[in-house]
């Protein structure tokens, strides 16, 4: 038995919530906020049996792989001449995979 | 030392942390959401000394358990029959025993 | 590598937060409340290499010491005689460091 710890950003959280349920994976979210991730984030408890471990850690890849958008600054309307789209980085995971002594269930 | 992280429904939450207080237990509460059980809930940390370890988990047991309950559906109040009331599970825990390498207090 | 899991007051957070950052740590605060400190508190995760655990386990203490101040009480104000200002414990932190078995980011 694992705990497995997945820091996710908010953008990929619900996505996430929905591919392990699909998989029957039990899960829970804990609100969290900034550092490890620069913008809003979700910290997701799931607990797996050891056989399955790799099976979650492909499923938050897929779904919270870090990858780079253009965006538009959001400037003064007042403006002459708009901001041109930046590139920014959205989602990625941080994840660690604790060893569990006990797990019961009531 | 062990840390015991407990999911555990927001119907029980209030109960189990009393007890645990009663028993001078230690415990912060994080604010989290479904998966693990259907309902609100709650995730307590715990630390714990190897030798109550035992005694925490008949604590949350005890006050945890998942159990039936029949329960009046809600219905529409225009309903010319009304609906039976329906059996559904209330309660229960999904707890975590994890080992701590070092324990700080400041 | 390993998961430091330290509960700090409120009072603290903020500051640890920023010495944390400062030194490019990366964290993650989870809200919390009650049990291991008297008053609202922030539970911090904090990822780290074995060789690093000391040097954040000193910048925890160095900004979450438990210490005493002088607080007035909150009286009425109608009363004839204001109450004498009392002494109470401000700050302090409880830290857990778990071992990691498996660390990723994507
Ligand atoms: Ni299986
Ligand atoms: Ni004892
Ligand atoms: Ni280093």
């Amino acid at each position: 038995m694992k705990l497995i710890i997945a820091v996710v950003q908010d953008k990929d959280s619900h996505r996430l919530a929905q591919a392990l349920i699909e998989e029957e994976l039990r899960v829970t979210k804990l609100a969290s906020t900034g550092g490890f991730l620069k913008s809003g984030n979700t910290t997701f408890l799931i607990g797996v049996d050891d056989e399955h471990v790799n099976r979650v850690l492909n499923i938050i890849q897929h779904n919270c792989q870090s990858r780079k958008r253009l965006m538009l600054p959001m400037g003064d309307s007042a403006d002459a001449y708009p901001s041109p789209p930046v590139e920014v980085q959205v989602g990625g995971a941080t994840v660690f995979v604790l060893p569990v002594e006990r797990f019961e269930q009531y």
